[in-house]
């Protein structure tokens, strides 16, 4: 399989960025998941006139993976168009790790400027599917 | 443009289904969602270890197609492994009626039942984005 | 038991739309919820950086309620800052359905507007328990 | 103004813990916060037939201590009913995060243990306030 590097995954990611649907924040954000299998799956935010209702793009992402049959990831690009990188909402990483534990790279539609971190390092004593299968 | 009639629509959403990740409801549902160029793309629900971060298969549709570029919907389809039709949950269809009036088949996995209706009629009096720009 | 009148309720919805934590939309709502018991609960919007993580006025209220050991509900009051009233959304509609069949009072904060409606019309053909019950 | 035990805000926490409505997961859960003026607001599970609509005790307690005109906060506890402690979801931490940073007592509703961090430490790199002010 052919390595993608973390600037190949967030130029996908940057793409993804042009999609968004940020009509509220205008705050658009990007993101592109890379498969076990090679595959590179992108998502946007999608943000809903009730507030409470917007999705992120690391949450779309998933989505769409999971809808076209994947499970299992490698990492996942992140871009937002500010002066540095953001961190996935608290929202975002519990999504994230209820499939375990994958690198998560940051970066920005403008810079150069790479964050990496995983989904565990972002989610520290995660509350996770083992939380509840011990309470069965 | 070649039409797409709501069985065939039901019958993606079906394929859609098979990939639910509901891990706590065990309540698998699929949906097929048919963009105003013809094309079709799938959801699916996927659940949460922090049930709050499930993510039905309505809206999961919805992230996919918007993620990859689309914004104009026809119809969305979508089918649940029960003796009868269910319709959309009240935050599907907070999210399916911000893009607008389209219509909405409910059908099942192993039954040939279907109901017929749409974003606005599952949302009398919707909070639409009109809300919010009436009160800038 | 005394008579909560519309007014009463729709009056208290305005002291907590004076809490509301709006930071994002500025758009205030505040919500009463009748208990069968004769008891008035607040609720307001609290936003969030990550708007998805919003919660309205609506939820908070039955948040509230339920925390101090209510869930049995008379009526609803909700107000917004706007010329007209507004719906609550989807996703409270889903929130307020859980708990039965109980009316519905919107007004706003500066006018005597008044529209009476109640959970079970705002949403028709409504996802509830026993969704999930048939399918156990 | 008197000094609140941890101790003595887990009991509060173990009041809410009896009040949740976890009709589908059966994992109750009960939270409470302390204010900076001493006041004390209970919380608890909200569970909804659509999975996604279920809010935790840590966001309930948060609506409803907002909800009687409360911001700022010095602790919450909470319990769960397991052999031992659970940290908040993602999406909790997130919602804690947006009042800033204040003690996080996690206890059980049959054991003694206690684990005490902070909003802080639950979400490193928090996406906050912050990210989109300067994104203005
Ligand atoms: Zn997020
Ligand atoms: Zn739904
Ligand atoms: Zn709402
Ligand atoms: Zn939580």
């Amino acid at each position: 399989m052919v390595e993608v590097t973390n600037e190949q995954l967030l130029e996908q990611a940057r793409i993804a960025w042009s999609r968004a649907y940020a009509k509220y924040s205008k705050y658009k954000v990007g993101a592109a998941i890379l498969t076990k299998d090679g595959k590179i799956i992108l998502g946007c935010n999608i943000e809903n006139a009730s507030y409470g209702g917007t999705i992120c793009a690391e949450r779309s992402a998933i989505c769409s993976a999971i809808s076209q049959g994947y499970r299992d990831f490698e990492a996942i690009a992140v871009v937002v168009d500010a002066g540095h990188v953001a961190s996935p909402c608290g929202i975002c990483r519990q999504f994230l790790v209820e499939f375990g534990n994958y690198k998560v790279i940051l970066g920005t539609v403008k810079t150069n400027d790479v964050n990496v971190t995983s989904t565990y390092d972002l989610l520290p004593y995660a509350f996770t599917p083992k939380n509840l299968e011990e309470f069965d």
